[in-house]
């Protein structure tokens, strides 16, 4: 890290681009945290030449995390200073939020051209999030080709393997041989994807045969035909899920797939960069999910915040009412004994966080399918054998613990009793939950936690208090 | 999903291998539940003929995935049947407590022609889970060449670049054309590796100056110069963490990276296939980490479980325990009036959920880098405000509810502030704990769920307590 003294002398003195490139990252590669107050004097000062060059030593991905730590009105200035080029490769890498407060800003001309320079996928994603009127304008100044190249991927549904597919692929028919192959790729250099890994060998109605990876072309003498050296291919059909996607190529270990309509002809392929970026969505969903958090970008606005995570709160608040009920049934028992109201929200802690532990493992097992029809059985005696023993363990540590307080052994012997039932219920409902959530269609991993949680404050304020008013009173 | 009907009809007949095949997957290209008793069955009976069937049917990776879901007995008795190549293929997709229980198994010898088969990083990764007399046997039993390309892989530290790199590489001198390049290639078809992507640029000390994509290759005419078509590369330092190695793939959307010793020698190569399972399994240590469960994997028995989730049952009793004094302290209050102890637990569930929320958003955003020292105040901010503003809600709610069963409107008052001072310090503790732990060098993940919880529960208990004993008593 830049210290801000450091920074301040930098400031003062003119720097080579090779300092400005060692100033920006660290060792890490990961943006400096001094760089940006660098880039945000640059911009008050309105110093075009300075931003240049302060810009000018950063990837584009780098610009799009420089975007994540300025303020909104400083980024908003920042555009200007990017050429259509760069501005479409920040654009691809930008979170939703801030790439659509920023859209708003964009002049649609600049945005037509910036789209050009995209990729047809990441293209139609930006469009995606323009507002109608917008989209036409840009859409209007775009050349017909590309136009229509958008259009068509933003007609496949959102988060599908069509709207993940770039629709630049290069396909060969089996007949041809490796020599033929090349050939024909150096002719038509100009209409290839930038990159590609793959050349798909195709039927006569266009249907993916297999494929030979371009490092087999290159070490393959060039008679050898194609159908010689080509793999088979894992078809992604183009609705599937990119949920589904991203299982099978990580599965497989894919680096790039043929995507096929339902007619089985070829229409596009996902390259595995495609995936990492979906991949990491769609655990950093399950992980705020587990967490109560709706999905707020790193971005949104304290009411964009508010309103991902109140409704979770909202719905908390209902749960614990009911649970608190059971606690209000028994007041006099308290009133009476008031040791109870000591160890109520402890068995009740104890049995959240047995079954918080529980389902979070369940859910991350349905999620990487490691955990359906043919091992349930096995996996939820499992769940109850570590729930009893460790219910058994934290109910003897507890009623050691209150016995050496209370000096009360039957005391004791309730509140072990209470833990132990309640880390039986934790892990029943840790591991029910979550199957019956998957199986009713809903995503366990939104559900579960509010279920369990439920279920271990009621039963464990029931098994403390019921077992306290018949023992003890 | 398979119906039993269905499989008890299905093992009754003969089938073509390509009928298995749509037997094995489902659409989703996971393995069928119904297929795990077919093969199960098949070992019980010992028809190796129906064996070889079912399993030929499988890709090592579903195979590997049928493993998972066999008992453990099954999975020892399945191994014979599987041949060198195949069982490389599965050893280096299973998960490491499967695959350290298969290789205590597997005759040294198959294993050492296992080995031989796969890449040098799989098969380290491989070496390493083996117990020291076994690894000696098996390195023994391995042609020279490829036992000490292990040995290097292993002399470099665990989760480090170097572990994760291949060593086989394809470079190329500066000087060389593309035409030069591809002729090379083909006379040297068999050193090569089995699928590559970037042909690194080296000057006459083996660094690399760039890489040539291979479709790059592909298109350009054979008289080029390499140094005309090479991109610029990002290099890997050899003893660089996996978790940096992922991040840097991730943001440059890298497919492949050369990594280069201290002095800048090119050792060998990462490729983004490696880097999705890095992912994958960092990711999910953080969600189990924030669960407070430690690593054991989906096949751990019951006393791995065990050893994985009662170290943090044992912290959450301590703290809770602590958090209890402040309870214990205030019996009097609570014996005299009982509504407290009804609320009490509501106060600190609310407080300890908005914590959840606010530790969960933190430690992500911590973990992908988009919270550091430039925007740390702004963040800290934004979290206490959405705290100030939902405490104050859902304090105004419960205090509404309260109303309307006690009728007391100085139990709504305090039961209200107590939400909303609870809110506070969950938001302080939510971003504070993250940030606080990073900077000591903690994994943000493994502790910040005990500091939060901690200080919710006894900020809660003392907030509505002690208000409660100043206004209501």
């Amino acid at each position: 890290m830049v210290r801000e003294t450091d920074d301040l002398e930098l400031k003062r003195r003119p720097e080579a681009e090779e300092d400005l490139e060692d100033l920006a990252l660290g060792e890490d590669y990961a943006l400096n945290p001094g760089y940006v107050p660098m880039v945000a004097d640059a911009l008050d000062r309105g110093d075009a030449e300075r931003l240049r060059e302060l810009l000018g030593a950063l990837h584009p991905a780098d610009i799009a995390d420089l975007m994540g730590f300025l303020s909104a009105g400083d980024r908003e200035e920042l555009v200007p200073h990017l050429d259509a080029e760069t501005l479409g490769e920040v654009l691809s890498e930008l979170d939703t939020e801030i790439r659509e407060e920023i859209l708003e800003h964009v002049p649609s001309a600049l945005l037509a051209q910036a789209l050009g320079e995209m990729e047809s996928d990441d293209a139609a994603d930006v469009v995606d999030d323009l507002e109608a009127d917008k989209r036409a304008q840009v859409l209007a100044a775009m050349p017909e080709t590309e136009r229509a190249a958008i259009e068509t991927t933003l007609a496949y549904e959102d988060e599908t393997a069509g709207r993940l597919m770039q629709r630049e692929v290069v396909a060969a028919p089996q007949f041809w041989t490796v020599g033929q192959t090349i050939d024909h790729l150096r002719a038509n250099s100009d209409e290839l994807p930038e990159l590609f890994f793959d050349v798909y060998v195709v039927d006569p109605s266009y249907r993916p045969v297999g494929a030979a990876p371009v490092s087999h072309l290159l070490r393959t003498k060039r008679d050898t035909p194609l159908a010689q050296i080509m793999e088979q291919v894992t078809e992604i059909p183009v609705d599937m899920d990119q949920e589904e996607v991203a299982y099978i190529f990580n599965k497989y270990r894919l680096i790039s797939a043929p995507v096929v309509e339902p007619g089985g002809r070829l229409v596009g392929q996902i390259t595995v960069d495609d995936i990492v970026g979906v991949i990491q969505e769609e655990t950093e969903e399950d992980i705020l999910a587990l967490a109560g958090v709706g999905d707020a970008g790193r971005d949104a606005g304290v009411v964009g915040i508010i309103r991902s995570r109140l409704p979770w709160l909202v719905i908390n608040l209902a749960t614990e009412a009911i649970a608190a009920t059971v606690v209000g049934a028994f007041q006099d028992e308290i009133a009476k004994l008031t040791a109870l109201a000591v160890l109520m929200p402890i068995v009740s802690s104890l049995g959240g966080n047995a079954g918080t532990q529980a389902l979070t493992v369940a859910v991350r097992a349905i999620a990487s399918r490691e955990l359906n029809s043919s091992n349930a059985m096995r996996v939820i005696w499992r769940e109850l054998a570590v729930g009893v023993f460790n219910g058994a363990t934290m109910g003897g540590l507890l009623g050691i613990a209150a016995y050496m307080i209370w000096h009360d052994i039957r005391l004791s012997i309730v509140v072990g009793l209470a833990v132990l039932a309640n880390f039986f219920v934790a892990a029943l409902g840790g591991i029910l939950a979550p199957i019956a959530l998957e199986r009713l269609g809903r995503d366990p991993a939104v559900s579960s936690s509010v279920v369990v949680t439920f279920m271990c404050d009621f039963f464990g304020f029931l098994a403390l208090l019921g077992l306290g008013a018949l023992i003890l009173l």
